[in-house]
């Protein structure tokens, strides 16, 4: 496939594994951002609400991004962040299923999943939170007291792919909905919620997609259920009609029932301009490529590094995997600074996993092999055991 | 006073009396965000969370407006919209007053102020929603069932301003909290939450701190009761240890409990460099400069439009007014698109509703007075009666 490394700023020096935490910045952003600043902003001021397309900015840059977990281009809001959004989806799935009060989530998901979760069922009494451990299949903890259940696509450690389409028939068939968060896939790997009759997703813009440090997240609702439910979070920018200034709220169609307060239109902008870069992607190549890819960085590391006891976290079969892939490694600390101090960026999480994450959008298969390289050199060197390397307090 | 005027973009030949809805772009800003974009993300990338101050933006850009608002400079927390920092500070007002379930507030409030409320009323089944009218006051409507009374300091259109001190002490002695909404207050209009002992208050930052469109707003409780409220919008960056990946949601010490998601950053740091322009400004000069505007516009309308039949719909004592001046006129829609067309930018809420906002920190008395000329030629020769003026569609 064409490679779109050429539309990214990419610095000297850098092999970035860590496109799964912060994507790197399209080259497009800052003159689209200048001219929000100094032509929207400074000049247009108020007239840019309607003139400058700000205030349809959350629906119109949402559609940017519908293809890439297939939906239609006008079901998606942009706005808050993946946190609120969870909330809202959360609270429309006990609003469309009256009478049934708990909430399923994986114990060991991603935390403000959780968290989010724990907030709503803290604030509504009748509201109770379920956990199922990661060796349990989600359906096996839903019962007809289940109203929603919180699962993410890809897991945020280990990489492992749920069946989106089989768990979400099975979810269905105990009556319950599902709640999708995307946060690890869109942008990297194959989502299609429509074809699995999904009911709710959420997702985050600022790995995969790019769109700059906590860029605004997403949120959809299956339009076959949109128009009947209703979220808390209910701001004057959801409204029907939100200039009319009416004492109570009416939401309006479609997806800008999603929509909260006033969007923050510089962030939400970025990302609008980052989001262009995907016009012209051929998704089943990219998919295959994040595949090809990983498979290769495995591969690589167990032939090159077996030595060293590293231990792979994530699905060996590429069709449950994502787009990073997780070594446990007892130093995995260390090891990612001194991957850092040769420009090699990756991540950690403890106790002990080092994880890789592989945009396909802008790395090339000779980075990922040069990445393994340099792994094998600081393991084979004892390079990780200097004591630079142990110092903490760098959030990488 | 010496004049911030210098420190912001004035667009030719524009007299903008809309700094109460969009404020003016402070000429630091773009620079500021430059470097956010080609320094912090596109070159620090993940490290800038440490590095570039992001993970504390939330809380050190907050610290900047604190004695606008008569508040300890490590109090407050800027993040979400003023929408949803609505809902955080509403729940938090219910679980402070265990028993009490009832929700009070204007019915003319700002509209998603009570939709927000609604929101929530509607989300928890034994919460009640309870208007007072504008005749009322507010603490009339409050009795042992009420958890939280929220009142906006200065009405969005009246710009009448509540007396925080004796509404505070007259809702307290009726045993429930007061959320004040400080939208149309905070960089205009005195304020100071802690002489009056209040509880909570939310604000917009994009109006008179000239954040930018849709800059993240802030919240704050009163650090004598915040170690002990919950709020159930409780996302990982509100965590006490939001890195430990733990199960189970510890809210963080001090307002940092009241941020939920990851911050925008671009456009937090938009809002973080407007706030500097404040360093130098004294606060007393300015509320009374803001004061002796308002009553000079007042003056010079009454006195040269007159015979137009314009009615005052601000209150005329100028300790009872916030920043603003509205006017009602049946063509008010069609005279404030005509002062646009001669570069006078007001607003104009519907159904006669002609508002204008003096920003005094950066508007001359010059600007009061040419503005009013204008107005009052656009009367004498019935200009408004252009048709196309009659044009709806632009929001102004």
């Amino acid at each position: 496939m064409a490679s779109s490394r050429h539309s990214f700023h990419i610095p000297d020096s850098t092999i970035y594994l860590d496109g799964n935490s912060l994507g790197l910045m399209p080259t497009g952003v800052p003159g689209r951002i200048r001219s929000v600043m100094t032509e929207e902003w400074a000049e247009g001021l108020i007239s840019s609400w309607s003139k400058a397309g700000w205030f349809d900015l959350p629906i119109t840059a949402a559609s940017r991004l519908a293809r890439l977990v297939g939906v239609g281009d006008d079901e998606i809001a942009i706005g808050d962040s993946t946190s609120i959004n969870l909330f809202k989806c959360l609270a429309a799935g006990l609003h469309a299923r009256p009478g049934r009060r708990v909430i399923v989530t994986e114990g060991d998901n991603f935390p403000t999943d959780n968290y989010m979760a724990q907030g709503l069922a803290e604030l509504v009494p009748d509201v109770e939170l379920r956990y199922f451990e990661p060796d349990q299949d989600p359906a096996s903890a839903v019962d007809e007291s289940v109203a929603v259940v919180l699962l993410s696509h890809v897991d945020y450690r280990s990489a492992r792919v749920r069946d989106m389409v089989q768990v979400t028939a099975d979810i269905h068939a105990k009556g319950a909905l599902v709640l999708w968060d995307l946060s690890h896939t869109t942008g990297a790997v194959h989502c299609n919620l429509a074809a699995a009759g999904a009911d709710m997703a959420v997702g985050c813009t600022y790995k995969y997609l790019n769109g700059g440090p906590g860029a605004p997240a997403f949120a959809w609702i299956n339009p076959a259920i949109i128009g009947e439910v209703s979220q808390p979070l209910s701001g004057w920018m959801g409204h029907a009609d939100p200039f009319d200034f009416t004492r109570s709220y009416v939401p309006s169609d479609g997806p800008r029932r999603l929509v909260c307060g006033t969007p923050q239109v510089i962030s939400l902008s970025a990302l609008d301009e980052a989001l262009k870069v995907w016009d012209e992607v051929d998704l089943d190549q990219l998919w295959k490529k994040s595949r090809t890819m990983t498979s290769l960085f495995i591969e690589a590391v167990e032939a090159s590094c077996s030595d060293h006891g590293l231990v792979l976290a994530s699905p060996r079969d590429e069709a449950a995997r994502g787009s990073h892939v997780s070594f446990n490694y007892e130093n995995g600390f260390e090891v990612m600074q001194a991957l850092a101090a040769r420009g090699v960026v990756g991540d950690f999480r403890a106790p002990s996993t080092m994880r890789f994450g592989f945009a396909p959008l802008y790395l090339s298969f000779g980075e990922v092999v040069e990445a393994v390289n340099h792994l094998n050199e600081i393991l084979c060197n004892d390079e990780w055991t200097e004591p630079r390397f142990a110092e903490r307090g760098v959030i990488t």
